[in-house]
């Protein structure tokens, strides 16, 4: 997906937002800013909003010395995700359709997007389970399970900490000893990496793999070469969140995109509407069901 | 009222919109956001945001070639209020409190604003109506009705096209000689200008005055000799809407601030909630009960 107009004003929030997480430095702010504005004024457009994101996220890292701006929304949704898991899995446990359920789970944990809402609470993430509970869903969930009995190597390209503790719960409804985890190679974010798939015990259950990127998506150019190949190799990719969504819609490879569409680009782009359940194959390239704007 | 981070991308947003309205042409639109992106990471924050909103509209003129991207818009809220008047009038005159209901229908008027939201319609407009004439008002009536009882000249700041039907009934309940309404020198987005005031009938019941700028707010160094000299023999002034809040809040004058309080940066610097009917005196430079974040 390439970045549209109404992407600017969004990348330039986040810009803000990040570097008063860094810093009270009010000096520093306005650096950072007008920094992001002059690259703003020079983006290309045709690549997609996260490559943008990543050079802003960089650039404040850089010129605050802060490698992990995030790192407190990190462990706080970590702790909240894990207070939540037992009760959640419970509710899988006794679903007539656990399946469905555990999507639903992994749907509603993608709210914890601090891009999107640098403001999320614990409040929203329960406001956003019992919505994914009773909410359409844009998805077929029998196709998935075909395809995940077909796959042999199944990655499952990770978004945020916090919500890979609802990824759990869809990761356990596969067989374990066919899917690897990515999580992203260095901070960006809140997105997840190594040290969140410790803390919250899924390391434990499945193999986890970094994707050498600090992008919050996965831009596959900006990938390590193990990362590459691993993908290049996999049977199916499950793909978490708006970032993967934007970054890998137009790659030609048998991905399921999981996510909450929280903005109104994606929405449109996908065809749905803003709050959407999306849980959709992409076919090997051909059309999912979206449209184009 | 100086630039926040927060207006950046507000200011970005209302470039593409503005951009859009005025051509089809997708290159004169990426030229033009380039552009402000690049003039935004030089701005002056001191200044206000109405400071870099003028410069970001008359680029776009300059580079489209059409100098009233917004007339469509505003001949479409100067008939639909036309429309509304008689019953609006109806409302007062049954009133019994008039000049209280008056002045919250004037402050309903003001969600007319294409800068803040370019997708305006009837039905928002027939909400604030309602939320208008029911919700508190932040401000005092009869400390207006003793300032306009001992002025004699009173300048009425107006904001925007349609807007100016709904000022007409507060104006109604003021003696007409003293009054002159001001109206914009030349386009920007929906403000009104002369032709708006004869439009709607306005200035067959009091001096229309132009303020010779540009500029979507009152930046009096911007501003005609002429209207600079009536703004210092005034004895009071009644400034409309956030523009002529976020120019004049640092003025030293006689002011009342009529607006609806559209945007989280202007109701945090008044100290209210979003959505808030402001009607707030400065009781010449002193401070009017806001608080500057």
């Amino acid at each position: 997906m390439k970045t549209y107009f109404e992407c600017i004003p969004c990348l330039i929030r986040q810009t803000f937002e990040a570097a008063r997480l860094t810093t009270d430095d009010k000096a520093i702010h306005e650096q950072v800013i007008r920094k992001i504005l002059r690259a703003a004024s020079e983006m290309n457009l045709r690549e997609s909003p996260p490559f943008m994101a990543q050079r802003i996220h960089r650039l404040i890292r850089q010129m605050t010395g802060d490698n992990d701006p995030y790192r407190d929304i990190k462990d706080r949704f970590n702790h909240f995700a894990l207070e939540l898991y037992p009760e959640l899995k419970e509710r899988v446990e006794r679903s007539r359709t656990p399946l469905d359920t555990a999507i639903r789970l992994a749907i509603a944990g993608n709210i914890i997007d601090s891009g999107v809402n640098l403001h999320i609470n614990e409040t929203l993430v329960h406001n956003s389970i019992e919505h994914a509970l009773t909410s359409p869903l844009a998805g077929d969930p029998e196709q998935f399970r075909k395809a995940v009995s077909k796959a042999n190597d199944i990655l499952y390209l990770a978004d945020n900490a916090g919500e890979i503790v609802f990824d759990r719960l869809l990761i356990e409804q596969m067989p374990s000893e066919k899917i690897t985890l990515v999580v992203k190679g260095s901070p960006v974010i809140n997105d997840a990496c190594l040290a969140d798939a410790q803390a919250t015990g899924i390391a434990d259950l499945v193999e986890v793999i970094d994707n050498g990127s600090d992008a919050p998506g996965t831009i596959l150019d900006e990938c390590s070469e193990e990362f590459k190949r691993r993908f290049e190799n996999a049977d199916l990719i499950i793909a978490k969140g708006q970032g993967n969504y934007e970054t890998l819609s137009d790659v030609k490879k048998d991905i399921f995109f999981v996510l909450k569409a929280k903005c109104p680009v994606i929405a449109h782009h996908i065809g749905c509407e803003v709050g959407s359940l999306v849980f959709l194959g992409s076919a090997r390239g051909k059309d999912y069901g979206g449209k184009k704007i």
